[in-house]
């Protein structure tokens, strides 16, 4: 079965702004065996809606159109598909009398406008909206001698995506063959991409049953497996087994089986060595203080810490000597060695981690290139310390700089 | 003139990759006076790719195609050009010579697939590609008996941005008539959407040579105006006409006439104040002064700070005094007032910023329910706390939150 998305909207068609509901739907339909084939992006003009429509019905069994259901003149999905499909459009009166219902509720006098969308069209199953005023709808019709589905969604995603699952998939789940998807997450860090394809490629090529997508981002690989049967146990036990020889083949790179973020990672080992973190971040200025607080209930092992940009900072919140800083720099293995261990003693944390680098995209010598960066982690025992040049711009720098700290933290963790 | 652009891939129609390049694209026709009216993304299936390419030059006059041009099997964009236009490919000998010439460099062998790339539709330009192994080829062809302009371009964005720049907007400025365009962005922070959308509309409206495109995100508002004339002072007269009478409707919830971030203006004002700013964030956990932190230079105003999670921490890092916690809470207006006088006196700074509230999804009370955030600012002089009841989940209030400090910080300022 071929399926097409249309997102309507013509702020879609502008440099800034981009359809992601689609992405959503994508996820669900998948997961119901039913592939994607073409998204299309069109503007809020009849005659290209009609257009698209028709495209889409000539080459896909199965429409998605989300958007232009709302109560303005530029709404125009609902008269799109009564064109393309020679339908005729009738107002409705229970959802006429749901949105008199719903304005009493708000307590406001319905604009005469917001009628429009009470406009069913013919045939159609109205899909009850309890999120918006637009209800959604539902065909099942024949074109040119093919039975198509067409569902019409709202275009705010706190509409569409609930809409979507409550409503549309348990009607496909009736129309389409059972079809059971099992999913694994891995996740590994500070791997090069290339590397990671030249462990990974002989093992999942050998899955053609299973669909592998590899992302990239910054220090952070995540494998996405998925595999569909129509029997569970054997989609599961593919999709596992194929993770097991990549967690394999990972080795340490691997933090996560199950899809979890570095930093949930880090708090959980944190939590089971019962141990508390304490950071002083100096060219990440709060970038890892902030993914690890990102994380519900990252309080119970994280104490805080301290963004020391200047070198005044370092000593006074971090403890490092001032003439230490003055020897060697503030971006040297010895000050990240000092943040960590000061960060430590004064907050009384169990575990110190120091970070001090170059994000540029000026402030770079020859011998101290913009991406350069040192991380140190302390606890009672030992403080260690390592170097990486990392490449891009600052933001990039500072990514790679937040990803390899809290890895290195997990490394002494484990 | 109608556009389309067309993104080839698989990994487009899964959940967890988009195309971006459409977006930048967009931005530069739009540049020289041409709108986009649709964008489909479509796989690596040849059928499919000929389905989209008919289809595009069936309802549009300008055809920018991207990706599909690599050296693999599943690049088909050539061939699928070839089908849908029916011309014929050719092995071009200068592209297969730059090939060898690339690998030599690089000191590779070429594999033998990759001259695949040098495989020239009938009656095309090759677009010379600095930073990639595929050129791009510009036809300028009769269909259906139109003129059609039809711009192939490699997908990596590195790759495809620089050549879509070089080769092709020049040549479309040599076809399209000239339009120039005047653009100016301004930026408000912390006004509801809805009340700027009334105090704007009223304005916008009146002006519909100019597009207004809105962006709002927690707390912060784009407003990104554009207008194309043939005449560049009157194009430029419309939209200074028009921001000048917005910036006067949004008073001082505006903080930035030429697009500029809340963290840049910021930092703007401490420099022309002389002044430096340290934080001592709770509920927003280092992610103020990450976003401080992101804009190059910021150690020349930003001292940096404290992430002080834990209750011991507010004591012993920001001054606040234990017994004010336990008799406030660490959530309350004194401690906020705590924390940014406290930060400001152990680090020096001119100004101190103190953020404690409730993030969630947890830690809530009916007192003190998850969103409430305090917000302190300390000079010298007096110590200002605000408080805001923000909703959403973690991210979207930590977000609120940096938003509303760095904005109370720019007030001060001010």
């Amino acid at each position: 079965m071929k399926s097409e998305i249309i997102a309507v909207g013509s702020e879609m068609l502008t440099p800034y702004r981009q359809d992601t509901n689609s992405l959503y739907i994508t996820e669900k339909l998948n997961e119901i065996g039913v592939l994607v084939a073409f998204k299309t992006i069109v503007g809020d003009r009849r005659k290209d809606l009609v257009r698209a429509v028709r495209t889409a019905l000539e080459r896909s069994d199965l429409l998605v159109m989300i958007g232009g259901l709302g109560p303005t003149e530029d709404d125009l999905t609902r008269e799109a598909i009564a064109d393309a499909l020679s339908l005729t459009i009738k107002r409705d009166a229970q959802i006429v009398a749901a949105l008199h219902a719903r304005a009493a509720a708000w307590r406001i006098t319905m604009p005469q406008n917001n009628l429009k969308q009470a406009d069913l069209l013919e045939g159609a199953t109205v899909l009850t909206n309890p999120n918006g005023s637009a209800p959604g709808q539902w065909l099942d019709v024949v074109y040119a001698g093919y039975r198509k589905l067409v569902m019409l969604l709202p275009g705010p995603p706190s509409e569409c995506r609930p809409l979507f699952d409550a409503e549309c998939i348990p009607r496909l789940r009736e129309i389409i063959p059972p079809r059971h998807i099992a999913r694994r997450t891995l996740r590994a860090a500070m791997i090069p991409e290339s590397q990671a394809d030249k462990l990974l490629a002989p093992i999942y090529t050998t899955y053609p049953d299973v669909e592998t997508t590899i992302l990239a981002h910054a220090g952070d690989i995540q494998l996405m497996l998925l595999c569909g049967k129509s029997n569970p146990e054997e989609a599961r036990q593919r999709v596992d087994e194929l993770a097991g020889r990549m967690e394999e083949a990972l080795e340490d790179w691997l933090y996560s089986s199950e899809g979890e973020t570095l930093e949930q990672i880090v708090l959980y080992y944190l939590g089971l060595r019962q141990a508390t973190l304490a950071v002083a971040e100096s060219c990440t200025g709060g970038l890892v203080a902030q993914r690890i607080t990102s994380v519900p209930g990252a309080s119970r092992s994280f104490l805080g810490g301290a963004v020391v940009y200047s070198n005044e900072l370092k000593t006074a919140m971090a403890g490092v000597p001032a003439d230490l800083i003055a020897t060697h720099g503030a971006v040297s293995e010895e000050v990240a060695q000092a943040l960590a261990s000061g960060i430590r003693r004064r907050t009384g944390a169990t575990i110190g981690l120091g970070i001090t680098g170059i994000a540029g995209p000026t402030g770079g010598t020859d011998d101290k290139p913009v991406g350069l960066v040192y991380v140190a982690v302390s606890d009672a025992q030992k403080t260690d310390v390592l170097s990486r040049n990392f490449r891009g711009d600052r933001q990039r720098i500072r990514e790679y700089a937040s990803q390899c700290a809290l890895d290195f933290v997990r490394r002494r963790l484990m």
